[in-house]
């Protein structure tokens, strides 16, 4: 079971009841094999009075089992504080399906960012119920779903894009700018592993055409929200925001337009975080740990 | 009505059915009285068809003549282009009355720039329901006015509120954190030139304990709104808007702290454009030439 | 000579030495021709007496002439007035040149917004010392001219790049993160019209591998500077500058990849306002209508 | 040895060379000793192979001992892993000493902070080559030491400054816009414990007047820097940077206005950084766990 060179990193990430000693028991068993931690966050929600950790770590020496051990020797560890726990090898990259409309802004972002390593994930498949973005995704040389979604078939897409999520193995879906009202059965299947942008400053101006109603309240201040999709239409737990300045002299137009820097930006950022294992749940709220 | 040595700045504001010749016109009235325009502002807005403009001038020769008689011959022209407007010597500093309740960082921040001469004005009264900012206040060689509210108080503390804005030829209003709900008379005492500082990002968290609300929510960034006071809680119109990152580690209380910051800078940036005479009302919204 | 339907828009630029009457000259020229002033920034930079101005203005009635008719009858306001002008109809769209080496990012950016509508330009060809970016280039329907340049062949490539520029007939050359020096002959054919991103916040980090000073410096922000090109390196007028805070745990190369987005926004905002005539010279320093 | 009832916070910051077992070890001395920890926060230095750790924990349990003792039973750990180490009772409020000369904003932003709690520390002396701030300072209570500064005395005035320091205890001096160059001997007494406020973007615009040459060379950003001081004039380790836009209407003295706000925040949150035991030196930079 000895090993040769450094391997990793790693990250274990932790939600558990905040108690003394998790720290200690979870740092010791690490050191015990062989294993050196490069980065670690550490928060107590004092309200809740939960615990939070993430930890990356590498791994040189004699007494570094593989990862499967590891894991199966940290289950007692684990169970002994009531943990939710994940433990992942960064060096795996996530496979991630992505869903657009018509505004393409967001999905030539995330693809570019793949494309020059900003980005460490797989796209297996791109899904849409229009077909503008074919000729970009494609020469991208990634497979291009075209899932129309008319008055009928919406349960049929549904089904299909699930189909395709099953079948690429997808840990993640990102929404950017697919313009459709989810069913709360598709709402469910994805659960947790479904990032959106919404192009508000969520709680404000949620529902249609955001830019629109921030226009006519004359905010000085735009903004987009990127968070996971619950049953609950712009209300699952929020992983980030950014926002725009602007004043009189934009027309909602212009609002629409100004917006899109800031939907990329706030999106791209989500779905690293995700990437990267750096969110945790905690109930309506998230953990990041950056 | 010759004059020696230059004059002003003066600001003229002005708000109209749009149509041709409006600058034209304006542009060329400064200059037959010998007026020199040092900054200008023009603003169509296309969607109800009117025009803003505001145009600082000094003026220095023979064809100028005093502040009113300039205002004098300025009104046939403003008639004939259904124009609001109004004319200003700039080097006469408005009048502030200054509302606060305990929470004084508003209120410190204001003074501090009006000492500094940051903020032009002079401020003859300072009026408060609690006796917490006496000592700062009355250090600072402003009268301070002691109104407690109570259950059945309200409108004979609001009249007394009424009388001193009225004794001291008050310009401005401005409620820094005055944590008290205005009557729909008093508001209408107040309205168009009273400005109010809301710890919230607007229309996010309207109403009591925004920044419990915010936390609850699980929003990623924080914010304040300055808004004209209307008869409708916090739906007045926004004159400035700005935000603050926080996360997951900060508490409500972490987050009535950090708020502070924004709206002292928020609200200081609402005052000094009132001051400087840079907004315009457009129906809800505000014109803010900066 | 007498026109129907509503013409326009187009945009006139003015900087000339200050005095009385500018706007006045200017206002009752276009109002006589029937022209509508949509939009109009002044600036008086009082220390060195100068006045700038950019008016947008729409026509529609029988006084108005064709463009040229127009800025005949406006030169001899212009002499009067000292004038440096221009005047051009915003309908057409300007040609611009783009250079990269092996960084895509500001590339992709500028072509994404060049599709999708938010920058209005034609782009009649790309230029590059490698060859990294063909496929992409190719893919958006716009000439790639490979222009390697070695120790031995600058001044012929830098001829090359030069008639690429003649023939297309470019209005603008933009820089997007294009690692050459250039020689001070090619300079001053770009001078005026050419765009650079510089990935720092100049002055800070002129030349070679800005993020590694950065990082060496220990500075808690990076940013960008979009500027003119001239002959001094990284010394012409700034156009616009942007930051992106960063912190102890981010590597030279992590700043690299931290950088590219604020790089991306930076010239891109620097890029539409040239397209839009809101950039007047005021020495080494530049006055932005925006 | 036993106790009753909760203590602490503590905080414990610690600086070594980098192995493994380091977490390990830290956070089983403290389980053992009945130490809860609230929030840590640890840092690899990769490059310079260097472990940071901040670790924030309150005790409630028998096997707590006094500070005094849990210190002592840390050193034998601390030795075995080469750490410069510190672990500070968070209930202490720190001393500091605050320096001004005649720009207040800063003073008075600090001393409001104190008062409202927003920064738990006192204030045992403002010092100042000018007489301005008295009345304010005198006023919250404060001794004020008004050490003017003319051709022959600098010595013998930072003498004075020097045993101020010492006779008032204190932690941390705070340079809040002290306009006088030190002496290099009295930057060694300072070293490590004293905060500028530098009011340009370093490394950009050193020395004087830093917002004439920000005009001069007509950035697009102003900002302000905290940094330890040094021999070495604005050299000094960077503990926070903030920056505010600016545009071609301007003046060096708007800048010299506008600039105020962007100072008040920067060296605010240094100064609670500090307060907090945020802030590790790595060399001529720092790490600071926010």
């Amino acid at each position: 079971m000895s090993v040769t060179g450094e391997k990793g990193p790693y990250v274990l990430v932790v939600r558990c009841p905040d108690r003394k000693g998790i720290v200690a028991a979870v740092s010791t068993y690490l050191a015990r094999h062989d294993a050196s931690i490069t980065e670690s966050n550490h928060f107590n929600d004092a309200i809740n009075d939960l615990f939070f950790m993430r930890t990356v770590f590498r791994a040189d020496g004699p007494e570094f089992p593989d990862l499967a051990a590891l894991k199966e020797g940290f289950a007692p560890i684990a169970a002994a504080h009531d943990m939710r726990w994940e433990l992942h090898d960064m060096g795996v990259k996530p496979k991630v399906v992505i869903a657009v409309s018509k505004f393409g802004h967001c999905l030539y972002d995330l693809l570019h960012r793949q494309r020059s390593g900003i980005l460490r994930m797989d796209i297996p498949a791109v899904v849409s119920n229009h077909d503008d973005m074919r000729s970009f995704v494609e020469w991208s040389g990634i497979p291009y779903h075209h899932l129309p979604v008319g008055r009928d078939n919406k349960a049929e897409q549904e089904a299909r894009f699930t189909q395709i999520i099953k079948d690429s193995g997808a840990d993640l879906v990102v929404l950017a700018r697919y313009m459709q009202i989810l069913s709360p059965e598709f709402c469910d299947v994805l659960e947790g592993r479904c990032i959106n942008i919404h192009h508000s400053f969520l709680p404000s101006f949620k529902g249609a055409k955001p830019y629109h109603q921030a226009h006519d309240r004359g905010v000085k201040i735009i903004g987009a929200t990127a968070h996971f999709v619950t049953r609950a239409l712009d209300e699952g737990p929020i992983i980030e925001q950014d926002i725009q300045r602007v004043d009189h002299s934009h027309t909602p137009d212009d609002l629409v337009n100004m917006g899109r820097d800031v939907e990329c930006a706030v999106l791209a950022r989500a779905v690293k975080w995700q990437l990267e294992h750096r969110i945790i749940m905690d109930g309506k709220r998230t953990v990041i740990f950056r």
